[in-house]
């Protein structure tokens, strides 16, 4: 009689193998790291001995959980910004946050965080994207785990690398010392079709196919990200990687909220593995992936958690749970998706998504002995029906909590037995996280009592002229404009005309400063726009100073294009203050004496005035220049014989709300 | 120093109180079976003594969790039947069980185990509706926990009551024994207005009002629920049972997933609270209810588990992040229903919906001690940003699960320490749920091995005439119809004209027998349909005999009017076979020396054949009359020369087959 390492006796086997066999009084035979036999309990002894035997009385013994897309490491960012838009989240926060605490460090730590998680939730393998990935599978293996580690590739600098090449060169690295690890198997991530170039696409997956590893990717995950494509390439998004020659790599397409049916046949032709994830779909309100017309048409689709960023959690059982939910209600049909398709896509399915399906998914002699062992005998999961075998199903499905697992095995060793961890030590590794969440505190509340370091921590930033110099007066006319032009020292350099749109956000702590979004809709002649451009502007109040009756301003003035919506703006700083004034303006460059010099017509359009507002301004880096300019403007006033007395001294921001 | 009873220290105070404040390292005292002061550790300290004092670090001290909708007994019924829809969920499976085995002994059982999970779950308060509700109060009584316990009223024979007047008679019976408990309200549970027929709904409302206690109704749960409103009544459900003066009483309405604006508004007028259900509606794809519309309208709208055999479980912390997470991606809107709004409306807001805001929901000094206390330092929900101290609601939803729960006080008593139940011996409870799931498994077993008995289960039936007497012959032409027609002896009593839809659902076990679900359009002379009926048939197989050359059936044959659409009836008999035929009929009743006599004329339209079928029929449940009929249509044979070998012996099902 054979001497193996393990027998697993007595317990359900749900093998989600091919036929999906159920033995109801079964046993599992492992030997080394792999499972060498199933069959009844009674069957088992008869012809097997082991050295240690575990009674699994009571208990579902399933295949080992498969994670098919998380971003490990953002365990330790669990919980640092919720309910808030997938940009401000990721643009305001995340990414942020990552440039300024990611390291080798930060990510082993987070990365045996999260696989402590997960085994204590039943799962043995996981597809992962991070920077860093080295230390990701080198934390992985300590855990125990098995896992597709994608190092990242994007076009923006990134925590590991401060070009696409860097850490295209560091990919390749990664994979040439991970390759053929029992554990890890190393893959190329690029992030997202919309953080590649057409380039860094390209040469990730001849990098892919050169080493015959997978590519991890994010796919269709928003509406928006498919409208972008539609707008920018005149496709959607699937076709574009596909011509970008991606497809051609062993490809798992994260999240695929957004892709229509033509799309989904280019994903089952090129046999792409989805990875779905409901959590994270839901909570960013991304959509509902179209799961059922996936599995229709063959692909398969595998169940992730996302990172716990923005899950918050790594418990596979609640995301199983869910993609079955949300499936039906997407489909009007209750039937959609029973019980063992879910878990099937948890586990074989999944395996299958990954291109693992040699390795783990499922209980059959030859597969990886990955294996959690469930209780399925507590009180929320009782009584139990057995007149269908099949309900097992439905109970590890729709009752059975991730605190149900009491022993999980992977590659065959023990990772936890009872609820223990074997592997992990997770005392220390919870007070170091403790530790960096504490600094990172401190780093976003630093910035969010400086809007300044806020406005740098989402975009490129550029410091305007210390100086602007400028009267304003109330005219009945245009009149006045015209006369300035008709002066003999002056000379037109260029004219426009546009309608601006201007969102302040005022803020009051820790200075009294405000960001004004401004929206230039240029006009034609015929006052129809024919072009746009959106600026921010952040100014600090209280350093204006006045130079004899012309204002002049000094001030820290920031300016930056405006890339995103304002919407964007609106959640991300969350000023005390917003008002929004509308205004036409027509400016015409002149020159006078040498000096560059603005003159400005404004009508208020919101709130609506009935007059004319005449600008003459300037604006410099020097002070001695600002007093030249200054006297400039002064001419030009008592050119116009306009009086002191007459000059508007409020910014449109207070006349706006003082008239109202 | 007063004496307290009970001193919770150390722990994050989550008040869920007007002013949502939250004290860092906070204390609760308790005296009796209330809260009599809040505040920091060191100033409950300095202020009170206890008998007791529970240290509470790394714990979050929250209001126990309001389930605001369930049917408490059919815990036992958890797991029975899933991935089904509704109807046959409902009709199929839980109906007839619960016919056959809800009776007090059941019903404590399963209010016993039930409790037992809400406990392990935080929850404090939950909002019944069952039969035999007064066995339900006296086990939450024994549980310890404090409910609204609605005795369901509803059209149809209740295994608790032969009629409605019945169950409104107990139903004032067990409220006139429960008015005035700490812990039980009684209330009044019109089931559904689809259920109850108005005079059910007034009087309900009536008796709610009389009595001043809470009335627990369904609404609006599916859109073909609205839609049969519509049809039926001309509106949709809330304004139809606003016109039976429901809403004049104190209404917690379940579900509601398909009202409309002026609805909302309605409820709002009426004060109704609305308890949301989002695993239920998920899971029997209802859809997704208008949480934020409703709240931004004022509404109180609570968190409810529905039963555990549509959710499967009594959790409401996952239900109250399932709530905030399908909020989001049904208004598109990430920010909808944050983590702190999903808390209230496990808490104080499910308080306000179900009418006892004065008692429970939030820890104020005056109200009960309901408490949870909840560990927040489990790996899952590692680490903590501090930063913002309102990022406590997001770790409380997003992150926590029931598993966490530590302790549990309802009404100043202790219900759980260590997770260690304190009221409850699950015990003794988990094998009588055993015995009685066996039970269940035998009797379902059972029926559906018994297409009768799985027809009887779900509607009336009748069993028709023992013998169909007929003879079928293949015509070109509808001529020898018409011959017969002319016959001096026959006379015509009436004529119809239809197209008759027939799907045969086909059985091959216990015994060979088929169910004929047929549609009758009836037609008028241009054609058109004008009237339609749906019947099913059920046929046993294998009890045919011929009379010379006319057949002569004789059969078990049962007949019921079709109320539910063919797809129910298709999900829920699982057919071997399933077969569609249809036909176009011309039917004429004739009398033929006295007896009856039919006269059809078929024409195949699918599968299509180019020819008519003549069929000559009597039916009877007399054999000797059995035998007069057919020597009376050999005679007709005889008069329209057709020879015996020109006799179709199949049926239609049979030939449409061998045709194809």
């Amino acid at each position: 009689m054979p001497l193996a390492d393990i027998i697993l006796t007595h317990g359900t086997v749900v093998t989600m193998g091919q036929s999906y066999t159920i033995i109801p009084d079964g046993a599992v035979v492992i030997q080394s790291d792999t499972i060498i036999a199933i069959g009844t309990s009674e069957q088992i002894a008869r012809e097997y001995q082991a050295t240690e035997t575990v009674d699994c009385r009571g208990q579902a013994i399933i295949p080992g959980l498969i994670n098919a897309h998380t971003h490990v490491p953002m365990t330790l960012l669990r919980g640092l910004a919720d309910d808030r838009r997938l940009d401000v989240w990721l643009i305001g926060y995340m990414m942020p946050t990552e440039r300024e605490f990611v390291n080798p460090d930060f990510v082993r730590l987070g990365t045996l965080l999260g696989c402590a998680e997960m085994i204590k939730s039943g799962i043995t393998t996981f597809n992962d994207m991070y920077y860093f990935e080295d230390s990701v599978a080198a934390a992985t293996v300590e855990a125990g785990l098995r896992a597709i580690c994608g190092q990242t590739v994007l076009k923006y600098p990134t925590p590991d690398a401060a070009s696409y090449e860097e850490s295209l060169q560091s990919c390749r690295d990664f994979i040439i010392k991970w390759k053929g690890h029992s554990l890890i198997i190393p893959a190329v991530a690029p992030h997202a079709p919309y953080t590649c170039t057409p380039e860094i696409l390209q040469a990730c997956a001849s990098l892919a196919t050169e080493f015959d590893v997978p590519l991890h990717i994010h796919i269709s995950e928003t509406s928006l990200e498919v409208l972008e494509s539609r707008k920018q390439y005149g496709m959607p998004v699937v076709p574009w990687v596909k011509k970008q020659g991606l497809l051609d790599a062993r490809v798992i397409a994260a999240h695929c909220v957004h892709v229509d049916d033509g799309e989904m046949h280019t994903l089952k032709h090129h046999n792409i593995g989805v990875a779905h994830n409901p959590t994270s779909n839901l909570k960013l309100a991304s959509g509902i992936a179209p799961v059922r017309r996936m599995l229709e048409l063959g692909l398969k689709v595998g169940i992730g958690t996302d990172g716990s960023a923005s899950n918050n959690d790594l418990d596979l059982f609640e995301e199983t749970r869910l993609a079955a939910l949300i499936a039906k209600v997407a489909t009007d049909d209750p039937t959609t998706l029973p019980a063992k398709i879910a878990l099937a896509m948890a586990t074989n399915i999944g395996a299958q998504a990954l291109h693992i399906e040699h390795l783990t998914g499922s209980i059959e002699p030859g597969k990886r002995a990955d294996l959690a062992i469930v209780d399925l005998e507590k009180l929320h999961n009782w009584p139990h029906f057995n007149r269908d075998p099949e309900a097992i199903y439905s109970r590890l499905v729709y009752a059975a909590k991730s605190s149900d697992v009491q022993h999980v095995l992977c590659n065959g060793q023990w990772l936890m037995r009872d609820r223990q961890l074997l592997t992990i030590d997770t005392e220390t590794l919870t007070h170091q996280a403790s530790e960096i969440a504490h600094k990172i505190d401190v780093f976003l509340s630093t910035r969010e009592n400086n809007i300044l370091s806020k406005l740098l921590a989402i975009g490129e930033l550029q410091q305007e002229e210390s100086f602007e110099i400028q009267v304003k007066v109330r005219v009945e006319t245009t009149e006045q404009a015209q006369q300035i032009l008709d002066h003999p020292g002056v000379s037109i350099t260029k004219t426009s005309h546009y309608r601006q749109h201007d969102t302040y956000f005022g803020f009051t702590s820790p200075t009294a400063s405000y960001i004004r979004y401004r929206e230039d809709d240029y006009l034609d002649e015929r006052g129809h726009v024919y072009n746009l451009r959106a600026r921010l502007t952040f100014t600090e109040d209280g350093q204006k100073q006045e130079i004899d009756k012309a204002i002049l301003l000094s001030r820290s003035r920031y300016i930056s294009p405006a890339t995103r919506p304002l919407r964007f703006y609106r959640e991300y700083f969350q000023a005390q203050m917003e008002h929004t004034i509308v205004k036409e303006r027509w400016r015409w460059h002149t020159d006078y004496k040498g000096l560059q010099i603005y003159i400005n017509i404004d009508q208020m359009i919101e709130p609506p005035q009935d007059c004319y507002y005449l600008e003459i301004k300037s604006r410099t880096w020097s002070l001695s220049d600002a007093k030249e300019k200054a006297n400039a403007i002064l001419e030009l006033l008592a050119y116009l014989g306009i009086q002191e007395s007459a000059l508007v001294t409020e910014e449109y921001l207070t006349l706006s709300q003082t008239e109202h």
